[in-house]
């Protein structure tokens, strides 16, 4: 008894193939379909109505495909869309945002700092996952904006990156936090930097955090003991997204296919 | 004899405001329909395909309402997609391309630089629309991805945006252009830190150029004599969108509408 399925992951972009590639580290056997919404990035200025439209249209994409799993790689759509979309499969559900306060609640004494998009910063979603595990844990949040568009442009430990971490992340500094949750997929690019501006603080990526949570899924009969394969689709017709997708996922892509999604 | 009908213009966001502004300020009888795509911004990373079939939706959308003339405020739209636009509408069209290209053609003696989003550069379109008007210009251009976000962020004239202007700018400055065309429309937000970084080069912007455009379409017959009105139309549900919308305009907005617009 084996589950040659592959497990269905999407992010808003190109981002989440970091979780993507720690997957396939973790569990070389499985299968897997990536969508990258790049069409309608970034998820991460917009309204929760909008993230929760747009995550359910993936999630229906990767139902249609036949995925045995859904992992919600992007922190927008976790923190935003998590309920509904576990309220629409049929198949679990994992996002970051629980993975990644469970690690932030082990590693943390006092007070976590967590950085995100906008969007995932004012729905105090880590707040409140970090909390419900210790209550006695403080969380202060912070948006910003300005790493993502930094680490697409390669900016990621130039002195550009390096002001901008100093003028986001000094507060924290200053306020005494023990953790940082890297609370978006494409802040682990910036990691060196992150962690000159912060030394000594725990760095915590939702990728690790994300592998725990799904290991536990994957039961004897729900393995896949068949040939692996990575299949990713992009909702923007961009072959230079091939470069970028091999380059994160550290191997060539067997697929990449454009599709459209609306709705 | 007068058209009541209003005058339609689309953007991926709020940046068109500022020629929205501009074209109310030079016509202050006319009403204003803008429509801002928020809710799948931004178009300059996106492919050709994508921006083009953004674009009509947005003027499908535009010409269900009765506009009498639509402007394509959007830089990335107007460079990719302008030529299906103008076969898909019943009412004359007027993008940002031409009229900033007419400026700069005017304006340079010997060496153009363009600024622009990355699928506004790939495009090529100012270069091509800046030579077909005088052949011994060359045109020099150069995506600044960073400007936008830096102009979402009001981090307009800080260390950040000097040390960033210059990495972009200074190249132009040793390559010694005369002009600049700011082809996007967030860029003009930046024009003081652009300025102090190319002394002495002429700043062209947009939504001047497009008035002048403009202009020779409204006929006596054409134009409006009734009460103007602005209607404001986003695409992504954000009740923030008014304060900016406001201060890009200048003025309070008559209507702000939330729309859904798929395709």
């Amino acid at each position: 008894m084996s589950d040659a399925r592959p497990i269905g992951i999407f992010d808003s972009g190109v981002g989440g193939l970091t979780v993507a590639r720690r997957l396939a580290e973790e569990f070389p056997r499985e299968s897997f379909l990536f969508l990258g919404d790049t069409a309608r990035l970034p998820y991460g200025t917009k309204s929760p109505e909008t993230v929760e439209r747009y995550s359910l249209a993936n999630i229906r994409f990767l139902l249609s495909r036949d995925v045995k799993l859904l992992v919600v790689a992007c922190n927008t759509a976790s923190a935003l869309a998590l309920p509904t979309i576990e309220r629409s499969s049929p198949v679990p559900v994992v996002g970051v945002v629980e993975p990644g306060a469970e690690t932030a609640a082990r590693r943390s004494r006092s007070l976590v700092g967590v950085i995100g998009t906008e969007a995932t910063v004012d729905s105090g979603a880590y707040r409140e996952a970090i909390r419900r595990r210790n209550p006695r844990l403080e969380v202060i949040s912070r948006a910003c904006p300005l790493f993502v568009p930094l680490a697409e442009e390669g900016w990621t430990d130039n002195d550009v990156a390096r002001r901008v971490a100093e003028i986001y992340l000094s507060p924290f500094r200053e306020e005494g936090i023990d953790a940082l949750v890297l609370g978006c997929t494409h802040y682990p690019l910036l990691k060196a930097t992150i962690a000159a501006t912060l030394p000594g603080i725990a760095l915590i990526d939702s990728a690790e955090a994300v592998c725990k949570a799904v290991a536990p899924l994957l039961t004897p009969a729900s393995r896949n003991e068949a040939e692996s394969e990575y299949h990713v689709c992009v909702t923007d017709n961009a072959e230079r997204f091939r470069i970028v997708a091999e380059r994160f996922l550290g191997r060539p892509l067997d697929r990449l296919e454009h599709v459209e999604i609306t709705g």
